[in-house]
């Protein structure tokens, strides 16, 4: 199965566009979870278990396994997304791009050793260094198009031929990358308008739209600007608003209801 | 010390703008550490041992390491260096990008975790996203600006303004970035004319050239092209060329052979 079918599978399985972001943050992290070796693991996994039945994707990023080493931790979440949700797509988001021989072992990282559905590259270095990504069979390529960070219109919003950058790199996934593997694209919740703008140029093409909960994008204009025609489209993620919605030992429950939430209001958006 | 003294320290320690790129893929090594578990970190040690003498800065790049779970192999590589030849420079080739939060991991894993002077990393998302690695202290950040790829002008030369984004991007490292933290800016060998553009806007800042072996960009056309107005300012980088010299017993003989030969053809073009 390619990536965009189990998209199309996981989106009809759950009807729900959330993905929740792994982002485990040790310092956030409940108290009995903070001083355990395995406790990354465990938080993601009891995370995952509570709020499997509300999303269409899981979305670790691997900055916070990397930065304490636990790189056998993050391979144990992904396995566990694999084995008990095999219907739900595992997104790694890492961002990554290198010159090709480089990407090539970057793809290798994400979809061999990880075995992620997709993962989540970065065009600055073009065509070719996403090659390695997009050729690979039944895998999804994530390029970063409007970020959502504050400061993302810094690069990405100057004007080339009297479009900004970002519409440069939305006409480069609809003209070519599509056509070389299954191709989204990250446009930041935080930017509704240049959602709308994105959606026009390629089509019904999955769009991974974070920023919404902590960073304070509006689920409502996210839906109104960044559906496409059959339906939605998009895969909406939230990290810091569900994983630590309580960090006591409740935090799963409470992780579930803001995820239940938000699936219900990207729903009652959809309506 | 912070990362340009260290530089410029390691510059006139070495006599050498050279710096080796720790790329070991397992398929190019001598038969003896194909098989061996420990034979990428045995690759890189006996390569590092061989030419420490030539080089200013060693470089391993992450992905050859995170491709098949080596991180161990790569501390092993970094603590290394870092104990065997201090006075070196320690890059970590990673291409990081990312928002702030997540930034800020990426920067602890380079400069906590595996204790690099310097990490690279992607301008794409904008200054936000750079800023963790900027601020932290003593610590070098060197920004893609015009890489080495063939396909690299794709977005890298779309004219902004009538000047292509690389330069933009210069610019922001010479009146921004600079300014926060020890910035350097990497631009392909295989551009030399972008990268007299790219000294003229930046004036004495470190670049990071890699391109020259392998790839084909020209020794002599960096240095006339790329060299600052107190001598080199150059980090000249080669990754293939010289660790897949041979491929047999020798190999780390047959290293050193063309790092003294790239130290030297560096060296003559520089008088």
């Amino acid at each position: 199965m390619d990536f965009y079918q189990k998209l199309n599978s996981a989106w009809t399985t759950s009807n729900s566009a959330l993905c929740v972001g792994l982002d485990p943050d040790v310092s956030k992290m409940p108290a009995h979870l903070r001083n355990d070796p395995l406790g990354i693991q465990k938080f993601c996994i009891d995370i995952i278990d509570a709020t499997a039945d509300t999303v269409c994707a899981f979305k670790p990023q691997i900055a916070y396994f990397a930065a304490v080493g636990a790189e056998a931790q993050l391979q144990a979440v992904c396995d566990h997304v694999r084995t008990q949700y095999p219907h739900i797509v595992l997104i790694l988001d890492a961002k990554r791009g290198d010159i090709g021989d480089t990407a090539a072992l970057y793809a290798r990282e994400a979809f061999e050793r990880y075995q992620a559905d997709a993962v989540t590259v970065n065009p600055y270095l073009g065509t070719d260094s996403l090659e390695p990504f997009l050729r690979t069979p039944n895998k999804g390529t994530i390029v970063l198009c409007r970020t959502s960070n504050e400061g993302s219109g810094q690069f990405q919003s100057q004007l080339i031929d009297n479009e900004p950058l970002y519409k440069h790199v939305a006409r480069a996934a609809a003209n070519t990358w599509q056509h070389m593997g299954d191709t989204a694209l990250v446009v930041g919740a935080t930017y509704p308008a240049e959602l709308a703008e994105v959606r026009a140029i390629v089509g019904d093409m999955p769009l991974l739209v974070p920023g919404i909960g902590a960073q304070g994008g509006d689920i409502n204009a996210v839906v109104r600007n960044g559906s496409n025609s059959s339906g939605l489209g998009l895969i909406i993620n939230s990290s810091r608003a569900v994983l630590y919605a309580s960090n006591d030992a409740h935090f799963a429950q409470s992780a579930r209801d803001v995820a239940l939430a938000t699936r219900d209001a990207i729903r009652a958006a959809s309506n």
